[in-house]
């Protein structure tokens, strides 16, 4: 890998895996063969120090910035906890988007934003203003994303339209088939040589 | 109002309540009784017109323009499908934090993030890490954090922490005790003399 190698921010809900430090080998070990350098977030290699200053203000910190560092960010935005993203991971993308790096993201779960609503809540359908409505009677939007239009559109933008799994991932969270095609897209748009 | 109030972005899910024009309103009232102008999403006054352009992008483009205009932003950061915020929401608070703008936030829900999880979830505590893990074996962070670290940091390190009510509201979309309150802090940041 050259020294002078395009850095990608690696956000997602991985750091999360008991083997998160592995998996973001690998990723790493994925951007180096497509002439990229991997920045993976420092969830877990901060420990606590004599300084006293918190844990999560230094990884806070910490990952700020490696965003700010960063040429490009891939972000999984695999669903977490619920129909959506990790909530971490897309503060990560909007900074990312209000710094005004190139971004790329994609998904392990194939389904609309909706039609996860409807299979993790009691939904409705609001006659209306024609639209389904969660338990708590708030609009789901319908307009075939894979999730908040804030997210799918911020990659739209960027004319890199979230790449989305066509059959449910056997280890979502592991599964790093689509982040190899972000890879792809990246080096494609950045005109680097492939060295796979 | 004068003309040159400051202007404050207000992002939540309140967006999507069958009420949701009239609780904007509501804010923005607020706003400038305490000197400032409420910018409110568009995701509800977009309607689909002849240009072909898709209404979600153009309520993206929209909301980007206000939070790029506004001075301040005010974030709901009240849980939704899930343990987080809104994703919406999180995506601009990110943004916002990106275009270094100043940001205050509050929530109506009591808990800490982990405590959530633990209601929402199966969880285990793995003894070996000395952390709690959800059911799909994804570390809890249990810093006594309201939401995700970099929510919670982010609202740190503005030195504006996150705004937590005491008790459950009974409302918890339509409840703007707390939204008033992060007025007030940012009228006395602003040191605006507060007509209220």
């Amino acid at each position: 890998m050259q020294q002078s190698a395009p850095t990608i921010y690696l956000a997602g809900p991985e750091v999360f895996l008991p083997d998160a430090v592995a998996i973001g080998q690998r990723k790493k070990e994925l951007c180096a063969a497509y002439g990229f350098q991997g920045l993976y977030p420092f969830d877990n290699e901060v420990a606590p120090n004599a300084s006293g200053e918190p844990v999560d203000a230094r990884i806070y910190r910490a990952n700020l910035q490696l965003i700010q560092r960063a040429d490009l960010g891939i972000v999984n935005l695999t669903p977490f906890r619920g129909p959506s993203a990790d909530v971490g991971t897309v503060f990560e993308l909007g900074f990312l988007i209000g710094l005004g790096k190139i971004v790329f993201g994609y998904t392990n779960d194939p389904r609309d934003l909706i039609e996860r609503v409807k299979q993790f809540d009691r939904t409705s359908f609001d006659p209306e203003r024609e639209l389904w409505r969660d338990v708590d009677g708030m609009a789901i939007e319908d307009f075939g994303n894979a999730d908040n239009l804030m997210i799918d559109q911020a990659l739209n933008e960027a004319r890199n339209p979230i790449v989305r799994t066509h059959n449910q991932s056997s280890d979502k969270y592991r599964d790093l088939s689509l982040f190899e095609v972000c890879l792809r897209m990246a080096a494609t748009k950045l005109r680097i040589k492939q060295a796979v």
